[in-house]
């Protein structure tokens, strides 16, 4: 049993999700392990993590819609808004979705089904640079 | 140290919550590790994971109809509608639920509290196939 | 590669956040692990989990009232109310939120960005006693 770490440095270009399903498989690819557990998680508080849907596109664009109905920028229910009116927002949409995910790696493959992406979500209208951890357990 | 892993397929009969808590334990007991991390992931994107009390059935009950308010199929804010129009909501669920949950294996037991249940929630109005991954890392 | 768990016993003053980053930090470098994975598991169902900024106390007060206007106590429509009419409200919050969150350690720190605090969250209104419990896998 051995593990692996390291840091993945993305540029978002402001709110919405980005797929990084590729670019985490690759990684465990290289540790040469083939059974496991593989963790992502991510550095902020107004950024998550989230496994959806990559078929069609449209669900994404759905997901982003209903997040920004149910917590609406400028909110004035919000003390917090020193960072903008959608710093706030941005991290109650952060509390209900994922700041870490462990996907089981089974006979050299992550166990996500036909379907399923995993997500860096951004929660800022700005772009950001964001950091994502990835760590693997296994042999 | 060692590491073991299966999947579960359950049959859903429409929305809900079905507890998967015995089958869970069952599979982990028959691997004989007595320490370690146990984890489950849903291998789709239209039911989730929940950890939730098991005592009173009225609890996941009204969790449901919570979800059924919160997200209401046929909303016309969304855009992927063609495999029905509870199909976007289920993801949305999904989203503001769990695709993956780890649980410690402490002393031969899993370190659930005395009325926390592990949950499937299927999020589609008609009953599914779901293929649920178990990994377990110990010994 | 070895293993360590423990419990923390923790009091709440009633709804609201505690951070418990500083008591999980040192419980880990008492195992004198460098790398591997931390695993913080709550044992309840009406309390949860969280990573949120803790810089500004405003972000958590903010998070609390979001949730009190998402959720509210009282809600004619949850039909478990023995227990009180803060405890569905207390289920919803905690199935919307974490129960379980695994955090890799790297090089002797936990990867937590410079902003991001774990914290337990409580759901009911009066405070309570609580079983936090602790895992980690490394070496």
């Amino acid at each position: 049993m051995r593990q692996a770490h390291t840091t993945l440095a993305l540029s978002t270009s402001g709110r919405g999700l980005t797929e990084i399903t590729g670019r985490i498989a690759a990684w465990v690819r290289g540790t040469g392990m083939s059974n496991g557990l593989v963790t992502v998680f991510v550095r902020h508080t107004s950024a998550s993590l989230l496994i959806q849907e990559n078929a069609d596109p449209a669900v994404t664009r759905d997901l982003e819609r209903f997040l920004a109905r149910l917590v609406p920028d400028g909110d004035p229910l919000f003390e917090h808004v020193d960072e903008g009116d959608d710093d706030m927002p941005a991290h109650v949409r952060a509390a209900l979705t994922q700041t870490q995910l462990s996907i089981p790696l089974c006979e050299g493959r992550l166990a996500l089904g036909t379907w399923q992406g995993i997500y860096l979500f951004e929660h800022r209208r700005r772009g950001h640079r964001r950091e994502v951890v990835l760590h693997a357990l296994g042999d």
